[in-house]
């Protein structure tokens, strides 16, 4: 029988503030040339009213904390759910957090964690979960 | 009252080469640098026998889809819900398709599309929905 390995409730984060770079080149190796992203003189015109990160992006630091710390080497990505709730701007600080919620196969070693960002101001920019599997 | 802009059923599709630049710029931008991506010895001992794409890499392609396409300019993104069902390779050709599935909200132009990344063979290697406002 499968034994539990994470335990629920466990939690890891990583922390990083996005740049024009990070945009720029995250549109290069994606495709995502939408005008938001890449032209400060449409971005303006925009709910947002400047340039803002691609939500996948953001959604990559979620990536970066399953893969390298929590569960870290060996985690099998299954499945994401991502809610983008609030714009990320270029020079903020995110904050992606992951947090172990429940095991649904123990045996297979499946887990859902909970999954966040949230910038400088404490403010979420990108909720979800995550389904891994990890044994 | 809003009117439907987005027609049930309309499709649109980006495909692109993934390349060992891809995925080194994608770990370097998101910080993800789990030794399946970006270490061939390692990656060899794993299930995939091989270093693979970042999930969330080839999920940028579906972003690049609804960013540029599909509803393209003025899309906001609100939701992507991600299954990952097969890796992708060094060299694979992904082929990234949107196609619109329900009005959520006609008055406020919130849609669902249905999000499907498959490979040079066919094979399904990311599925879900995103959910957008768009009017």
């Amino acid at each position: 029988m499968g034994k539990q390995i994470l335990e629920i409730g466990r939690t890891a984060s990583f922390a990083k503030t996005i740049t024009e770079y990070d945009i720029y080149t995250f549109a290069g190796v994606t495709g995502d040339f939408n005008s938001v992203h890449i032209n400060e003189e449409e971005a303006k015109k925009s709910a947002f009213g400047r340039r803002i990160a691609h939500g996948m992006l953001t959604g990559g630091l979620i990536s970066a904390v399953l893969g390298n710390k929590l569960p870290g080497e060996g985690t099998v990505y299954l499945e994401q759910n991502l809610r983008f709730t609030a714009p990320v701007y270029i020079g903020d600080t995110c904050t992606a957090s992951v947090t172990v919620m429940d095991v649904l196969n123990q045996e297979k070693g499946i887990y859902r964690l909970e999954t966040k960002v949230a910038n400088q101001n404490g403010q979420t920019v990108l909720e979800g979960y995550a389904v891994v599997k990890y044994k």
